[in-house]
């Protein structure tokens, strides 16, 4: 029998992975999916790459005892700053949300601006405008962080909010003068802002959430090397967190548009120990 | 000689305990200060109880090592939830926010409603209740997360912005319905709000820095024990951080008034590690 039954690994530094988590359901729903949410040391936005690299690293290690198939970065800051660093490490494929982002908003801009929002660590990094350089697509490239979207996402503000609407407002106004073709969202909280700032910008302007096209190469990737789990049944989603599993719960289902079911609070000690043997994760 | 030469202690997880800081220098310009800002695990509002009292032990110990004379916990979060275990744990005196804030509220209200805003684990925590409670005062306490402030400040923005009064008003105004006597401000970042604060809520209403009141205790604690420094000349600040020190410098100086000048990157391994020897710190 052809076909990888592995489950997925996937990582964030907290919840907000969970929106690419959603779209690989959608396309993928049954695979088994291992969730790791780093919610003892969230947020990456505002640390160094060096700490952020030391914290992937980390996370692959426990994710590894998994024995992943692939392991997918869903968490924008981490992409950015460690992903060929993992790529060289790790004997597996991994996929991080940067470069999938990058090339559709080269695709949709058709040389009109490229504006690209996401966590003072992403912007810092640079990342998106060097993968959007690899397309010689003249586009420029605006860059603008947005800290305040995360906590205004956490809090579960609608997107009719006048505070939600003011900040999306405050931020995106200085970028519009510009006349982007194309926003890349360059965070996974902030699909769920996509409706408000949709309505803001108006229909001219594509949204490119980089989450949704991270699944989109997954699967593509998974097929070209006939990697897809061709045992029949549903799949199933196994999350672990650094901490406050209730909180993760309780937040996740508005980013996974579905129950958070199964959430283990994985202790320091059994994080970085590597003799630990997670129980078989639900069928 | 009387007096104790040796330093204070002071923590926090970032930034913030610099406002405590602030107030410790105008007040003891002769102290030798040692800040540790665990700016790679920031922020702790939104972290377990158990966490944030095992970041808060294994920060005591880092700071052990400058043998000071005291540990002052400036940060709400950690003292809201770790105070008394490191009390317990420690064989010097440690001073938290909580306390010192709770204390000054009840005396300012005079039976009139008290309401306390901070991070959502130090609301959850129950923390200033239960201080105020002592007291037996009779005035009731109203309790609000407002997860925005700490970013909005981190951002730099000012008290005339209007994403920062809007916000103000948003978490504000259910409070004002119940008419209080104090504010407290429950967390070592939004002293920086305070003039916006005063601003929406008008005259009538005290507003109670906790990390004021806390420095204030910190005087009287050291000068009942002799253990002011009684050595002639200036005093010091001598900043640790887990991550991204000049991130620390650049946002520093809003919150201390001061340029901050020493700030040193301490890694995982020197956190950790039992036989780390610090430089001596400038006199």
């Amino acid at each position: 029998m052809s076909g990888d039954a592995r489950c997925i690994g996937v990582f964030d530094s907290g919840i907000g992975g969970l929106t690419v988590v959603r779209e690989l359901r959608r396309r993928l729903p049954n695979e088994r999916i291992v969730y790791f949410g780093d919610t003892a040391r969230v947020p990456y936005g505002i640390k160094s790459n060096q700490t952020i690299t030391r914290f992937s690293h980390e996370i692959c290690d426990f994710l590894r005892r998994f024995d992943p198939k692939m392991i997918v970065v869903a968490c924008n800051t981490a992409s950015a700053v460690a992903l060929r660093d993992l790529e060289a490490a790790l004997p597996i494929p991994v996929i991080g949300v940067v470069e999938p982002g990058a090339k559709q908003a080269v695709v949709l801009a058709r040389g009109h601006s490229i504006a690209v929002i996401a966590t003072e660590a992403t912007i810092a990094s640079d990342a998106y405008r060097k993968a959007m350089e690899k397309y010689n697509s003249g586009s420029p490239v605006l860059q603008r962080a947005c800290p305040l979207f995360v906590p205004i996402v956490e809090e579960g503000r609608r997107p009719d909010d006048p505070i939600t609407r003011s900040v999306i407002a405050d931020y995106l106004t200085p970028l519009m003068h510009l006349d982007p073709g194309v926003i890349v969202l360059g965070c996974t909280h902030y699909p769920l802002l996509k409706t408000a700032i949709a309505e803001f910008v108006g229909p001219d302007i594509h949204l490119v959430d980089s989450g949704e096209q991270c699944a989109a190469g997954v699967v593509e990737r998974l097929r070209a090397h006939e990697a897809l789990n061709e045992e029949p049944g549903p799949g199933s989603l196994t999350c672990y967190v650094s901490d406050n599993p209730q909180r993760f719960k309780e937040l996740g289902q508005r980013f996974l548009d579905h129950p958070v079911v199964d959430v283990t609070w994985i202790s320091n000690e059994q994080f970085l120990s590597h003799t630990y043997e997670p129980a078989p994760s639900h069928a």
